[in-house]
């Protein structure tokens, strides 16, 4: 909403309003709110994400949270957990915010002007992958398919949390540069990406890159901890000055963490009830405040709830 | 580009790679790049913008270009344009910015707990104005069309320098809510726009808002200094204290400036041939580094090209 000023927030996000509610003649129902939604959603419809795949990243500003992919990208997954355990990332840096793309996070020595000789090992992780850009369609994986249509693909939905694209013609499905994905960087040989260096998509969605980049995961809270941050002014948004860099405190499996250290969130899962109410009522939303339902709606504008989960009983 | 690093970057953009070059056999010629085709455009295919209608809005972290679309919303720019030339924005603030979304500016006082008391009178501009949601088609209008599908519309190209949608059954087109677009934030009565309160959008392009609000104009330069603020931590990313708003220098108008003080800008015409070719590099691009072209783009996804303006001669 594009409210002038609180007050109108407050009355249009209300949950108290009656969902059938008539206003003016051409105003019909209220579309629930996403926090209504939420509300009657069941306990069974949301997931903890296994501590396996859950990277969390301290920076400076916050914790980022990032849930990985494994069904998506195995290799490049396997190895940035090795990272991970043995400790690659801390100390590391954000090196480049380029506007409405990416935000990128490496090894400053891995640069023009670094110094190869300080370049940090990658221990027992690979130097080099193959380019998990695609992976066959698989029916043991969960699809929920978008009606909506797509410019890039000829299918896009949701998988095991995840937003997605596939073509049936190749048998082929890839994760999709929405925001808040996490790829992985690389060299211009297909070859050398290895988890070492990451992004996460902080703009509009560059599905350009779909098919041409690993994608390793997405994040699930705290991206305003990347996406706030100021932009590079050197050649592709890298900083220029060291000084500039943020640098990553640590980057942590929750699954390495005491259980009571771990971050306690819960997602909402794709296939459930929930989830699509809650597409719907983004695609033909119709409240005092919206009164020309889009009709449609686009992949990467749907987001993927995330809660506190609820402390046991 | 997703590089691991600068060097790579710098080979993949050299602008002096041979344009036919062959690399291996599934890998045919490389498309050019947008160095390579801004250098070859024509003069006449880049046009200074009307200085009455760009916007000069100086914040602490730098200077940020709108220009506005008076043949999209003719009663919100001229009454934009009356708000600027006595000043009202000069002194007020950024309020809001909500994460993957808008960074929105207006009266501090026009909120729940301001002091209506001392609310900035809006002069001689009007304090509401009719919903110019969309327009009819009107053909001595450009419409560029891109062939590429569009989720929220029938049709969906430029006219004028803005991506703008359009539906031939009603017979109206609008401008959409792309990154960089400056909307008309509103209450709840779609009759309260006035263009006091205006927003950029900063993230995946919020589509569902097209047809729902007035859009005013496009950011041309210096979006980076809306996009990278702090994210608001109140209701819809609104401020919660005053001190962590962004006090607005001033606004102006170009036509209002000395000449020698006028930005010197040039915007590339979106009926230009060089843009098309921009478009179709972006669409199919094929180099070393992207092996699989998208074949398809995304309205919102396509950049308009602005450079300095040469010294005259």
């Amino acid at each position: 909403m594009l409210l002038r000023h609180c007050l109108a927030a407050a009355i249009t996000l209300a949950a108290a309003l009656p969902a059938a509610i008539q206003a003016a003649d051409d105003t019909p129902a209220h579309t629930p709110s996403p926090k209504e939604l939420l509300a009657k959603s069941a306990a069974q419809e949301w997931r903890t994400p296994d501590p396996q795949n859950l990277l969390v990243m301290k920076l400076p500003q916050g914790q980022v949270l990032i849930e990985l992919a494994p069904d998506f990208t195995p290799l490049h997954v396997a190895n940035i957990r090795t990272l991970v355990r043995e400790h690659y990332f801390d100390g590391l840096a954000i090196v480049r915010v380029q506007d409405n793309f990416v935000t990128q996070w490496a090894d400053p020595e891995d640069d023009d002007n670094g110094d190869k000789s300080k370049l940090r090992p990658l221990g027992s992780a690979k130097a080099k992958l193959p380019p998990e850009y695609t992976r066959a369609i698989d029916a043991r994986l969960p699809f929920t398919r978008l009606p909506d249509g797509d410019v890039y693909a000829p299918e896009v939905g949701f998988s095991e949390g995840f937003p997605v694209a596939r073509d049936k013609a190749s048998g082929q499905e890839w994760l999709t540069h929405c925001y808040g994905m996490v790829g992985v960087a690389r060299d211009v040989d297909p070859q050398t990406g290895s988890g070492s260096s990451l992004y996460a998509v902080i703009g509009q969605a560059p599905r350009g890159l779909d098919r041409n980049l690993a994608i390793a995961g997405r994040v699930l809270q705290g991206m305003e901890y990347l996406s706030a941050l100021p932009r590079g002014t050197g050649a592709l948004g890298f900083y220029e000055k060291p000084e500039q860099r943020v640098t990553i405190n640590a980057v942590q499996l929750a699954s390495a963490l005491p259980a009571d250290q771990r971050p306690k969130i819960e997602v909402l899962r794709t296939e459930s009830a929930t989830f699509a109410a809650l597409i719907e009522a983004k695609r033909n939303r119709r409240d005092d405040f919206y009164r020309n339902p889009a009709g449609k709606i686009d992949l990467c504008s749907i987001n993927i709830p995330v809660r506190e989960a609820k402390a046991q009983p």
